[in-house]
């Protein structure tokens, strides 16, 4: 992505540290956070400094690096191993985060016990993963492509841009493309309470591109399906289940079941790290529920009575007879055959 | 309503003036406005201090009455007129509005010339429609009551408490009957951005009440039907047309949509002054768009890209065919008919 003139990763390896754009302070501020050790990356993925699900898994591959990096020589294979299960604590939702720390472990451990080469290994591997990563994000683009035609109007919601991933994004690489291909289109972005990724983070890339885009309130969506406004829906997916289920950011299943009522198509645009191979369907996904403070506070002010219990699940579960089609970097398949297809 | 072990209504004369409950306060404070001047009055519509399709209507009463009071013989006709207008003007969604002020207006200018009669007439006819707001929403309480069995999980939208009305409220009227007579209830808030009428106002109405609930952002209700976790859906309405369609705040066509998507019922507390007889359709309705500030900032924060339109529509439409049926104060009636009903 170009920020300022200049082309940025979200995540990446330099001058011997891992840097990561910091997702919280967009778009107020454009800021490189260092790290050196796995478990300021930890902190990062849990504070939400890095978020999206392909962004976590790369900072997840290279956090594990990190821990390789700096393990004692005599503990090295259990300072690993608790810096593996540490990182894949830190979010329960994401496959990707698994994926990312899971690569560059068992690609380590195979290098015990000629410990400098396995040093070296770690830190190739996530290299690899996140390169591998941004490349699947470029091809999901261009498989995307024909399926916003001139003149469409997009429902996105949350961010599925190139700052949840390693670079280009998922839905919005799709987007990206169309615009860049000199495409006439227009983006209702969905706020995304409770932590704005979609009004603060999805609307500055937007920005940034010169994409014609609105923001709208999560609950303004139905609205535009009603007034016949919205032609697709395009969303990126924290999980790809066997079956076609996916989970993505809160408010993700709703937007599908208005699509169904409308007879719009609703897409999810997934990596092939995203793909749950060991998840047969979507009641198995685990969901995290999140602060009731940032459901209760914003900027010191009160959002909510503070008597009240908050309920604050940060996913949902999208069935795959919703979903249209899911957008691979192998190609655009039926929901339900998605898994077997990015496999073969 | 009970607040502190008093009881209040949002909006009631006293002492020769008006007074009102400041809802932008609520629930950091519970603070009483005094106005008496119809230009305070129209501010404090438009600025949201009193909101709520009814408690609107009663503070638009009372401002016309307050603009006979003091407007001067010379022009009392053309007085009134312009305060008619300007009160009107303020919020154009909710039809209590038009029905308040045209209720205290035609009364008044009958009236003419012997102003000092057309005073005290005005009034009266503010205090007999706010009386009567009052009534037709502890009737609704009572017709509804049968609609939410013991047990029930119930999802509301915005505020439809005793805030919003002149007191008991309307969805919030058979849900606090139920609970008084004992029912064992659970109420989903949603938080109804952006200005959070869900998780600040009718928490905070729950809670005194001792009503179990729990706030859920916007985006969840979608999470909660999928889970077979809400039973029946409950909001009120700033409008009713002739057909049955009707207005209320943005997200409530979402959350029929998903009801009827799971064969849920989903019903709309009115009392008569929200039936517009003017309104064939919902098509008819004026959608008022807001502030796209209420979306960007809060507490002095951003919560979106300062470089991003917004758009901000404070109602949507929900056809008939969505509701299951409509309480008002004559009983429980099928939206196509329920106008019909009412009347006769």
């Amino acid at each position: 992505m170009i920020v300022d003139g200049r082309e940025y990763r979200s995540v990446w390896w330099e001058h011997g540290r891992l840097r990561m754009i910091d997702q919280n302070r967009i778009p107020h501020d454009f800021t490189i956070m260092d790290f050196s050790d796995h478990l300021q990356v930890a902190e990062a993925i849990r504070n939400m400094n890095v978020r999206g699900a392909p962004a976590i898994g790369a900072a997840g591959a290279f956090g594990l690096a990190l821990a390789a990096k700096n393990a004692p020589d005599e503990r090295f294979r259990s300072h690993i191993r608790k810096a593996h299960d540490l990182l894949l604590a830190t979010r329960p939702t994401a496959v990707d985060l698994q994926s990312g720390v899971n690569y560059v472990y068992e690609r380590t451990i195979k290098f015990i016990p000629d410990l400098a080469h396995a040093r070296k290994v770690a830190l190739l591997a996530a290299k690899e993963f996140a390169n591998r990563s941004a490349e699947d994000c470029r091809l999901i683009g261009e498989q995307g492509l024909h399926l916003i035609p001139d003149g469409a109007r997009i429902l996105t919601h949350c961010n599925a841009g190139a700052l949840a991933t390693v670079d280009w994004g998922t839905a919005l690489a799709v987007i990206r493309l169309a615009h860049r291909k000199g495409r006439d289109i227009f983006v209702y972005v969905s706020e995304t309470r409770p932590r704005h990724q979609g009004s603060k983070i999805t609307a500055w890339e937007l920005e940034q591109e010169g994409i014609p885009h609105a923001i709208i309130p999560d609950s303004a969506s139905g609205y535009y399906f009603w007034k016949k406004e919205i032609d697709l829906v395009m969303t990126g997916a924290d999980r790809v289940c066997l079956n076609g289920d996916i989970a993505n950011k809160i408010g993700t299943y709703d937007k599908a079941v208005l699509a169904k009522y409308h007879g719009i198509p609703f897409y999810i645009a997934a990596p092939l790290s995203t793909f749950d191979f060991a998840c047969r369907q979507g009641t198995e996904i685990p969901i995290e529920f999140r602060d009731e403070e940032e459901i209760k506070l914003y900027g010191g002010q009160i959002t909510a009575n503070p008597g009240s219990p908050v309920l604050n699940p940060g996913f949902d579960i999208t069935p795959a007879e919703l979903i249209q089609g899911i957008i691979t970097p192998k190609g655009v398949f039926a929901a339900a055959e998605a898994a077997q297809k990015v496999q073969g």
